[in-house]
């Protein structure tokens, strides 16, 4: 073997699927095509389970313009997977590993997936085993720490931004009360994206709820019937994670499914909806009342994505490649830095995998209104350039005649 | 008063708003400035009662560049409503267009709208008020009779398939099954459009369920148990107006809620995929099970226009405006016919108003399959020119290494 050769890659995607998850994993792929001293690229299909089950792709069969089209295409193109790997697990993916001549491994997903490559490091280190593991961000809430963003969140705001325009011109024809849930587990950055809808002083969302505050029932009747007054309309986008006082989610309270990380169930399912509906068209005595559900549209809907997200994401999965060869690190997590100035622009660094892995972050308080129902203007600042320029919008203008 | 002179204009929007309708609204608006014999150019907020309210708009104040954007603006700029005129309506109706000296009127809207212009017209004629009334057809439901498709189809139908293929793209990554419930109350045109998300054998949806067919429970348990047992996963579209084998949509059996033309309330809960896909996890054994209705996103989501469907809905407000300055029709409705041939084009035909008013029109039996659970290839030829070119998609295409 070449003294100079790195060895091969392996690369897989984990957690829920984003409309730019796929360029990163090109990202990382593109630029070792052209590295001499890489071999070969492997893909494992459905994250973890493609390396134990030795379901894998060379990439260096594809045609580079196809990789360009799955860059541009949204979800998981190897398939993805919600699994934490026991010892046993990080036993036999060794075992995968070393007989392939896997030396540098990467893994593009969330916080869970982030634990993963953490106890897959661990354990490779424990084995002396000769692995460069590398986390690649990943996720629509936006709720990794150590990055001011996270690759996948601009284009998910993107979809949660136009379709709250849209919803709020079909609400100004129509009337009533417009419910809308959003996705984001811990955090609010997602819900919170509907702020950028409003162009005009009463455009909706006029109501935002998070789940970094408790949701009180009563407060919130009481809040619409106030914009319904006002208004004679109102239209509310609301957190799929939104908890009550004993810090439960409200969701949970329809769901007992769980995945191996300890996740509860909260989409794919308009219980949350309908429930807050309810209590609007009861408690606050409002005839015209309709909630929808997101749901799974808005991380993977083809035409929707950010091009400063798409850029983005490539880029920190050549970042890790990069580092993996750099030799200084032997695992890490790329972050998004953004820099000081009027002027938006990123850096990516290197950080210690522990510092992404398991635990999230949630909106800062400074991002959230007094009264735990909207967002402030510091938020809209921080969220509009991830989002790019949305579609065209207007009213007519014209006085009664 | 100038001989030549045809008098004011009143134009209204009416039912669900569209991704076009506004199109049609400024393409009578657009092409009555520019005629030295149209006097006022009124539009009235939210249908009728902006007539019996006299909350009119007077078009002249508005700049042709706004005019411009807000024909590009998703849902109804004038507002809408859901509201069949009584005979004391009429009345006050004409004593306003009467004062207002109104001689053209146009109502932009679906099958009730129709009915509403009819009911107008006959009391017109009843009342010898010198009166045209022309109805602009509009509705994502594609269900007005004597037209090939209709204006804002198109959209909600581009929509749908990018949904689709977003959808079956996510479920490829973490599979089980994935139920979309998609607007259509009594026709299944929309929910029939998830099939042009369709590139690869493989590709999802692969059952489609119209409210044409009756909806059985347990055939429907099979139909996606022999799905998932041939490729691991599956997806469904499902229109939210199925009925049972005694006609009885499935979605009523949640809802008590019904307009002034008698329709329940359907859209707006996710009880009816909530529902369904509970019946795939109790009677069907499959654990992993989501469900998504799409609900309003599907007809006001900016940027997601077809250009055809745009065109077309600017091309029948014109001709409505045509045909009623034409003074060989006093009322009627302007329906859009395909022209023979391989390539497509239309034609717009004056229509009697009688023929599309109330009574909706269903799938052609020739568009759907034998089984009752999907499309045929003719219903796809026939509504791709409608939705026109669908964003990049590639799956990686490698060998198993």
């Amino acid at each position: 073997m070449n003294a100079k050769r790195f060895g091969n890659l392996l690369i897989a995607q984990s957690g829920g699927p984003t409309m730019v998850i796929n360029q990163s994993l090109i990202g990382v792929v593109a630029a070792a095509l052209d590295l001499q001293e890489v071999g070969k690229i492997y893909g494992a299909r459905h994250g973890i389970e493609g390396i134990l089950g030795e379901d894998l792709v060379d990439f260096r069969r594809e045609s580079r313009r196809h990789l360009e089209q799955v860059a541009q295409t949204p979800s998981a193109a190897l398939g993805s997977v919600r699994r934490k790997p026991s010892p046993e697990d990080c036993t036999a993916i060794f075992e995968v590993l070393r007989r392939r001549e896997v030396r540098g491994f990467f893994y593009i997903g969330g916080n869970d997936s982030a634990e993963t490559v953490q106890i897959i490091d661990q354990a490779a280190r424990r084995a002396k085993h000769d692995l460069v593991c590398f986390h690649i961000p990943k996720t629509i809430d936006n709720d990794l720490r150590a990055n001011d963003h996270t690759p996948g969140y601009g284009s998910a705001a993107r979809f949660v931004a136009c379709a709250l325009m849209g919803d709020d011109l079909d609400n100004r024809a129509l009337g009533g009360v417009k419910i809308d849930v959003i996705m984001g587990r811990h955090a609010g950055f997602l819900t919170a994206a509907s702020a950028l809808a409003r162009t005009a002083p009463d455009d909706g969302p006029h109501l935002i709820y998070l789940p970094e505050r408790p949701f009180d029932p009563d407060r919130f009747v009481v809040d619409v019937q106030g914009v319904v007054a006002r208004l004679g309309r109102c239209v509310v986008a609301v957190s799929e994670g939104i908890v009550d006082a004993d810090g439960q989610p409200i969701a949970a309270r329809f769901s007992q499914e769980r995945d191996s990380h300890g996740n509860v169930q909260l989409s794919g399912t308009g219980a949350l909806g309908d429930l807050l509906a309810g209590w609007i068209r009861e408690q606050g005595g409002i005839r015209r009342v309709r909630a929808d559900t997101f749901g799974y549209l808005q991380r993977t809907f083809p035409g929707m994505v950010s091009t400063v997200d798409a850029r983005e994401a490539r880029a920190v999965g050549k970042a890790a490649l990069q580092a993996a060869l750099g030799r200084r690190w032997t695992s890490g997590s790329i972050a998004i830095k953004r820099q000081a100035g009027k002027r938006y622009g990123v850096t990516f660094e290197v950080v210690p995998i522990g510092r992404v892995a398991r635990r999230t972050r949630s909106m800062p308080a400074a991002f959230i209104n007094r009264a735990g129902n909207d967002v402030t203007p510091a938020f809209v600042d921080y969220a509009r350039p991830l989002v790019g320029e949305l579609p065209v919008k207007a009213l007519l203008q014209a006085e009664r005649a």
